[in-house]
């Protein structure tokens, strides 16, 4: 039963001054990766689910969940480890990673819509029951211009880490492991995070330029995190094995980047809100200043209209916020030759009805950023809360 | 004219105990960016000249070499930075590297065929008579199934650097700067450097899962250099232009990932030669035990005729040896779902007649490894010498 335990926090670093090695608890009343400390590296990947088989899924669950928390601690992926093993036999791990530090790494597990029903409606593992009721399919947004090879999936895993190796590495093992279960569907590489989950990360830049994430929920928010990015246990009492997890929303949004370079540095600042340099309000002050809307421009406010700053702003939708945890990217060229890259969103909250699609539509009719964005994937999944002590993730909702 | 001067050195590097930022000097005798210390990140791009003017094409590489001086010592690319600029212009920097540290930030910039005769035979800068005789068209090997947008291109830029960002920053305000003068062809990024370039650094795994350039040219050997990598005085004098440089040739060779982690450990080291752990060649001794290819085993000699480390050995290609730069990749997943993942080979080598194509072509027959192995982009650039104060890269070619 989710909540049913307190031992070990999620947040709980060894950075030690004793020079130990990063690395995060993978077991605990949260699932690590939401808000642990933000890293600087990430490769995501969705998988479809390839097994009719219910005791199968289970299994994956529990392989899975012994090696993330292997993983995490700087361990290889199995016990007999990629160097020592039978000759006759594939490695248990594949070996990139011997010899690198944990880096702080997180895996986070997610389930999607197709894991309660799938694509032909059919419930393939008797879970179609315990489907959260905000565990919606997103609608068609302004904007969306959707690659299904890069959208959705059953099963999703976030992996986080200070060194993008160990980062993939944690991903193909994982991969590796669920061979003939499942499928990697589509992944994603971020580097450069785009949020801060922390007081005391300073806030990084996006590809336009800017600071990202200013107003970001923070860690240390213990109420704005009940509020706005765990699930409660009185949420959904027909999924009551969700609360303590939360959703996340992924969305690969490209930057046309080769246009936004050629705007002056002035309407970039409209277009923001903020100034690029030091990440202030139009209406003035420093990086963490409220906005003041109200503040009289020389033609309409300073902040304008459709300034991201305003469009987003909690004052302007009913008061919600979200955790992002987003990542910048570039996967190479574009067939016209500019950079294939942009934000890659991820945001973890307790409701996409209320804190998502209501601000992902305002920002897709009246933010004029959407100019230079185009939407190219986008996934919703329910996360669930953390694995306690001999537990696999997802264990009560297999209960 | 080429070494006509000494003043500055491309591996000096200022990664001092009094905390300094690691930096490395732009201008040198060579260009920084080969025997510089291999830095862990790196985005590479290749680009196709759009213009037909001489003029233009010099007030290029000019404008590259100034804003490549700048953004190595940890400036904005251009003079008036992207924070105080004016209002109604375009910022002379794209801001996502505000903050960050210089990163050891290293550009190197090369000369593709294209730029002495164009796709039409067309000597459109009045250089034909200065391509140098080793920059081939290389021919197909086996194994090749080239993309040719994954391949080729006039102009190639290398920047590698401790942070991602920083590397993609470089890039990215090289091609902004380039905007109707060239355009990018195609882009790579990779992370955890394949190889080593100085004797103080760790061998890195490739995503096999073993050590990967244990017998690497090394910054330190000198004899070695002049030998195998740097082009000499009197190597070419048609292209006196390029005494000092070198030959980039660089590939992005995928690995079928999935396939090669259900091979028995037995079979993984057979193919490589070497062991998973530590690196030894199988005939015995550590990672830097000089291979015994003539140790009986139990079916034929103990390091197979097939191996890897045989194939390319030294001993078995007429001594030669290249100094690698390259870079694991992992580019989401493909149509089949699996990892689109594998190396990004860059070998920097004297004259590619010598020391890549037959190499190469051995390889391609006899490697085991080549059967998890599948060349989707290759492209070969003249790589020269390094600017000195006043002059812009590539200024002999032009003189």
């Amino acid at each position: 039963m989710a909540g049913a335990f307190l031992a070990g926090r999620a947040s709980e670093a060894d950075s030690g001054a004793s020079g130990a090695p990063l690395t995060y608890a993978f077991r605990g009343e949260h699932q690590a990766g939401i808000v642990t400390p933000a890293q600087d590296r990430l490769h995501f990947a969705a998988f479809d689910v390839t097994t009719q088989s219910r005791a199968q899924l289970v299994a994956l669950l529990k392989a899975w969940t012994a090696a993330a928390d292997r993983m995490t601690r700087g361990l290889s992926a199995g016990e007999i480890g990629p160097v020592d093993g039978a000759d006759n036999l594939p490695p248990d791990d594949t070996g990139e990673a011997i010899g690198l530090t944990p880096g702080g790494l997180t895996i986070t597990f997610g389930f999607g819509p197709g894991l309660f029903r799938d694509a032909d409606g059919k419930d393939r593992f008797g879970l179609a029951d315990r489907r959260p009721q905000a565990l919606v399919d997103l609608p068609h947004f302004p904007g969306d211009n959707l690659d299904p090879a890069r959208s959705y999936g059953d099963l999703c895993v976030q992996a986080c880490a200070e060194d993008p190796q160990v980062a993939v590495h944690a991903i193909r093992n994982l991969a590796r492991i669920g061979f003939g279960t499942v499928a990697v569907r589509w992944s994603q590489l971020g580097f450069g995070r785009t949020s801060t989950t922390s007081t005391e990360q300073s806030t990084p830049r996006n590809l336009f330029g800017f600071k990202d994430g200013t107003a970001n929920v923070k860690a240390q928010e213990a109420r704005a995190l009940d509020e706005h990015v765990w699930v409660g246990g009185d949420d959904d009492p027909g999924a009551s094995w969700l609360a303590g997890g939360s959703y996340l929303v992924a969305r690969r949004i490209n930057m046309t980047i080769e246009v936004w370079d050629r705007q002056s540095l002035g309407d970039q600042e409209s277009f923001v809100g903020r100034t690029k340099g030091t990440g202030a309000p139009l209406s003035g002050g420093e990086e963490f200043t409220e906005p003041d809307f109200s503040m009289p421009g020389h033609d309409g406010p300073v902040i304008p209209k459709d300034a991201h700053v305003r469009v987003v702003h909690p004052d302007q939708n009913d008061g919600v916020r979200m955790l992002r945890r987003g990542y910048n990217f570039v996967d190479g060229t574009d067939a016209l030759g500019g950079l294939d890259a942009g934000l890659f969103f991820l945001a973890y909250l307790r409701d996409p009805r209320t804190h998502f699609i209501p601000v992902q539509t305002r920002m897709a009719k009246a933010d004029s950023l959407m100019e230079y964005l185009k939407v190219t994937g986008s996934a919703l999944f329910a996360v669930p809360p953390g694995a306690g002590p001999g537990e696999h993730v997802g264990q009560a909702l297999f209960a």
